[in-house]
């Protein structure tokens, strides 16, 4: 680990000083596997294209094998004079198999060969999270489908509004989720461009063949503009934003449980595995994972704002400054797989306390607008009429201190005589919920059916994942 | 004009406080159009649902037809105290049509009342932008067409790396842009789901028509989830994502015409249009509206910051913390637009130094790697041995002041007998780009192979763009 | 109002695309006043060093009061076409004075005018905040005495932790808007330095005398650097990064009023002032200005990000980009200014509900660490034993749902036998806050002492900024 | 490592996600040196206040002795299980030292801790800063005395607008780095109060002296509030508020030494030791230092980003959240430490071309305010006037491709009689400069008298640092 790291003083010499701030190998031997995916790739094609022999390809391709499996085992030696992975490889390569080495980096450049890796890393952390959302829905629908009848208010401005159900309230994050998804197929299906033979900037006059390249590491087609290829970073860029939306999602959740799970809310228990204790307070659990994905948002964002920040008013093609693209991609989308892995796995364990919920969600008179609804749905009053009456019998029940299901008819007709018995069908908090059956409402049998379209929907996609992996995507 | 516009100090009285930071009229007035339009599409679906009757139906219809034309011809009398465009509305409604006005509101509320303006406004405000990016791409590519052969050099850290082509240089800006519209089509398609009917939070027990109110205003289909309806607001983001990544790439074109202008560079002419002068130094031609458009990245990162900042950690379903999310939104998407239009008339009349950049790109011994690589491809020398050689030959041309094609094929046989005649074809700058025919290198039959696709996509996508309007899409 | 805000379409001719970027007018002529006040103090100055005769001078300042008061009356006319505000101003300047308006631009440029323009406005809006922030002070400060023994939980993870007295919590805040005033007034003193005299960049050869230009205007100094007095923000970049500091301070606030006021929690009850109703819950009382002060934290954040991205790697001395400096902080400070007088009034009407308050400070064992400590302390256990006795006394305790306090002596004894009838001095939530009474601690006489030491450093500062008034500062 | 920072799958047990969520020894280790200072201090005064007795007290400090020295060591086992530095340090101190470890803890948390801990690595985080700053103006000196009459363009838009000196331009930034100096110094005074013996949240019943530990630890004074001891992170805030415009400072000279370096500019020359060549092209330099120092801006301005959401909304006392203040922190500040440095070492070697300088700067006409200004003082022309006659003297000279001090005194004399030979005074770059004698103004004489005030305080500086130093401060 660098000095950087340890913070402190810094009273180095010039060569220390440029050493520290120009190595990237502390953090881009991140990308080794990448690197050596992409090395094999172009050596298989010299070979194919007959620009790089038979003898020396086999060679390059079983230092490459070599050079892999010692990074696995722990036995590589990085070095930071060589100061990033490819010279790092590429190096070790020439230990191993001699000149012959010399021949990988015919064709391409150090700028076509990063672009080609950091693209594939983001590909593979994008398929990381896509695959812990997959499974974060899932947790959700099963929580939505235990609790499509568990009531709960729902809230605006964390006032209670209206009473809903557990499982409604769970589906809204089942919709964000899956649009977070949509954004990620997204991302990746537009990065599925393989870089590698942009060469420096400007391409070859090597008669390469790019289309094998990209065929060979699972892109959709080569990229069409070499300079693009070697200056372009929004692979990462969109991804980040993505990746920063989806965390906002979590935070809302995360934040969500940490009031639910306050003394006063009581209205949800997390398992141990999520919560931290007190030695001296024995029933204590802290949400401290729920805290820790809230605050986490902040870190992505702060991630995204870094890569903008830096490739903000660049010129073309490449410079230096790109360098500093990786850290904070590599901390961003990782650290939402490791949110995503958390939230799920409290999901899957959280116990509502349906008494408490359901005592909040009666508050406040809750179904006032039940009763509104009613008075122009079946009494005929124009809408804001109808308000004027509610607040009326609002007003009875509150100096009395009982609910609106708690007054009788007739205190009811006593403020407007087109109040009659079939008012009683809307003023409880189960009425209401069962009654918002309008597309999207909150009704128990709407939040069935929303997780059987969900269910169905995953299946599909999941299928249809399974395939594409057959296929070698 | 609000005091706060104006800065300074604030001694109100609390009222006065109240009304300033919680009225929303001065700026939610822009969604008026997306606001009747909502209202319309709502009035008529609880018409055809037998909810409002005809007369009543008529009356709202009328009364919102007039409203909007006294917006539009400037004598609708605005209010702070009636807070927002939605209460401005329907208050003016009331006083034109009476009690019936009351009846507009049945079955929805504010909550998606106003997620479905807003979401109006951004799918109005992205079908802007990517109007404006394809004439920016078609700017491109009539320069990038005049200029397939012009050569420049390219650059990798503000060094002359490697010959290219201006067409090319240009083209990576037309691969950057298509990018762009990618994202905001995906964001488009991905928002275009309609909110109305989710009511405040929970649904409604009105036997509303969510169908028939989406497709009245264009969408897709109506939402899932009524709680995810009025909380979401990923729609903001995720234009507001896209929105960053385009101006961050129009930074960079921006940085490189503010540089090419620079004296020493030369290397374009700008138009007056888009330059200011100064009355002193009559030849002197400030590059303003691209520094603008490089400052404005900031603007869009900062107003993208905002909206993440506002969003994260907010408890569903509605928080005022959401009033919050417009100004951002309306400030920066705009914004957008605006430099699109200013980049596309720079871009249309931008006028390159043809003897300036070729004399730059002959600079800096750009065509050694060309050397090197012939020295790989038709001598046979190792890529490494090859440009050990190469270094040599240039060390000899510059220390005697010359290019590489003007050294004699005498001396740089001296330095490795492998080398012969054929060496001179690829040591001239034009030779050099002609060379780099690899896909997507900068060879200029490339760079016209790649207009040709890209005006194809464009006619096509024009086409399809038209025949969507004519299906009232 | 530009066409920009109302979104939409931009179909324009080049000339309006130019002016639309261009014009500045629209926003800075919310610095007329800085401006008028700068070219007063140019003008005298010109004078006093004859370098511009009297007659022309005096035309000079009579016609800038007439500006001056045409703007404040509203007949001023601002052209877009004159782009800024100081071209709108000098131009009117010769149409009431004819040629000498073109002396009062000798020794003096644009860029440095700008630059004082922007100064001037920032320490006024500084200053605003600072009174603003007083007045916060002491809003908490009375409460924080009104409640020095009101007792509330002290929360670790939004969990009951210890009790604490609510005006200790409030006190919390003085200290952190202490540390926010001191951050702006050493803004405002590093920033209290004129650039007017450096003209375009490189200073003058005109005999101005930039010492009394300096003192005219209220700055401690002229600037040393005439290139850093036209490329320098950091004064605006300070001042920013200051108001985003007090604006997190509030929403921290913000957020546990949302939470007080919800009906679980109960703790507090706002005034109507700041909230706002329903017409159909006649109880129902919104959080409005919380949430709204809570949101704008996001604003001035990203104000703050958009001014660093817009200044990062500007080559000096002046570059258009730098026009975008001024709109994030005239929406930004006045925004701080409009936060901390909500919250003000806020803080004095907010009236907590002790009875809540108290009951949920006994609850989850709060005072187990004081029941620890006192075995550590008179019982000389070491810590981590103490510990282990405490855990098992709360355990009886919570098998029997009783508090620690509701336990006899004996069933305590029969846990661990040091422990004797002293222990109930501490077992209260009562006696718990009393107790600690280390210094900074909860204890209700620590509340009072902290009170009455900030009312004196409030009145000493009110004091030395009245004199400094009255000194013409 | 950790495998999130490995990117890739994340299929573990909850178990391992929650582990890998929430420890934070891999980046809290980076506090050993000041967690083991202040557990000494409270140690310490433990005992002078007879909380804990002599032996228990001595066997703590050897105990912490040991620890130091195995972790320097590196033999010391630092344990994910453990969670922080603190229990890592705690669990070993028990294994040394037995029970008695268990009394260290006493009067104090982990909440307290952990502040305290941070608050000391910011301070020497800041102070490693000063000191490099102090560095970076010195280089700045060197130069700028070196190269008080080398002239220079000075740029407005990147075209070059007046004549300036080398010198004068590098004490533009050694003003701003004064101002850095002067925020960083203010934040050290803002944060150096000590919040030890805040304990949780509350204070404490145990009779600790917190005069004694804050003055222990170099601290001023113990903070006053207990609540706000522990919540407080605004000292990080600050710091990083100060480093961002640092680090936007350095990205200005940054961009300003890349434009430069480019072969069309050719201004400066950096040394080997801050640029990278190509085995290829011998003679080529890459600016990377400076492009990495020009980067890490956004790097450290996404640092705080990420600090300001995370604490944004947050209640009091303490959240889990507050777990993610210290890496963005521990990457930021040592960042800038090393930018500093960097920066410094390219700043001492850089070399001006002062030919090429020199040549662009008398380009564009960069005199012509020199003319307009000599006009109006010495012929008595109006502004407005002088710039008139102005604009047809440089149309002469541009059509004949001279500068003007290439013309005529009669030449110019034809455009208005009243230009005599005296105006060939100012006509030259030299004389240009050497004109601008105003205060701040950019004339040799003006940045000599710069240097020698500027070595002036800076030695003044220097010692009262060592005067500081030597009060153990």
């Amino acid at each position: 680990m660098s000095n950087r790291m340890w913070g402190g003083r810094f009273e180095s010499a010039p060569d220390a000083i440029m050493e520290e701030i120009n190595a990237s190998i502390d953090f881009d031997r991140t990308l080794f596997a990448q690197d050596i995916a992409g090395s094999r790739a172009h050596a298989s094609m010299l070979m194919a294209q007959s620009i790089v022999d038979q003898k020396d390809g086999e060679a390059i391709l079983e230092g490459l094998d070599r050079i892999e499996a010692e990074i696995r085992d722990g036995s590589f030696q990085f070095s930071r004079a060589l100061e990033d992975i490819h010279m790092n490889v590429e190096s070790r390569l020439a230990e191993l198999i001699g000149p012959a080495a010399g021949r990988l980096h015919t064709g391409r450049s150090r700028n076509d060969q990063v672009a080609t890796d950091f693209r594939l890393w983001v590909r593979d952390a994008v398929d990381a999270i896509e695959t812990g959302l997959q499974e974060l829905q899932a947790a959700f629908l099963d929580q939505a489908e235990a609790h499509s009848a568990t009531i709960m208010p729902g809230f605006t401005h964390l006032q209670t509004a209206q009473p809903v159900t557990f499982g409604h309230h769970l589906l809204a994050y089942v919709e964000m989720i899956g649009r977070d998804r949509g954004r990620f197929a997204d991302a990746r299906a537009r990065l599925n461009e393989c870089p590698l033979g942009a060469a420096a900037l400007a391409g070859t006059a090597f008669p390469i063949d790019r289309e094998a390249t990209a065929a060979a590491l699972g892109f959709d087609r080569p990229t069409a503009n070499s300079i693009d290829s070697v200056s372009d970073r929004d692979f990462a860029l969109e991804a980040m934003s993505a990746a920063t939306i989806t965390a906002l999602h979590l935070s809302r959740l995360a934040e969500e449980i940490v009031i639910w799970c306050s003394a006063p809310f009581s209205f949800v228990t997390l398992s141990d595995k999520f919560t931290t204790g007190s030695s001296i307070m024995p029933q204590k659990r802290n949400p401290d994972a729920a805290e820790l994905v809230r605050a986490k948002t902040g870190r992505i964002l702060g991630a995204l704002t870094t890569l903008v920040t830096v490739m903000k008013g660049l010129p073309l093609a490449y410079s230096k400054d790109m360098q500093e693209d990786k850290e904070p991609v590599f901390d961003a989308l990782p650290t939402l797989t490791l949110c995503v892995a958390a939230m799920t796995g409290m999901v899957r364990d959280i116990v509502p306390n349906e008494k408490a919920m359901r005592r909040a969600a009666g508050g406040g008179y809750s179904t006032a607008t039940d009763l509104a609804d009613w008075l122009v749905r079946e009494a005929g009053l124009p809408f804001r009429e109808a308000h004027h009456v509610t607040g009326r019998v609002v007003a009875i029940a509150s100096e009395s201190g009982r609910t609106l299901d708690q007054l009788s008819v007739e205190e009811m007709k006593a403020v407007d005589d087109r109040i009659d018995e079939r008012v009683k069908g809307v003023l409880s908090v189960a009425k209401s919920v069962a009654s918002r059956t309008s597309y999207g409402g909150t009704a128990p049998k709407n939040v069935r059916a929303q997780v059987k379209r969900w269910r169905r929907r995953l299946d599909r996609e999941a299928a249809s994942g399974r395939s594409r992996k057959a296929d070698g995507r």
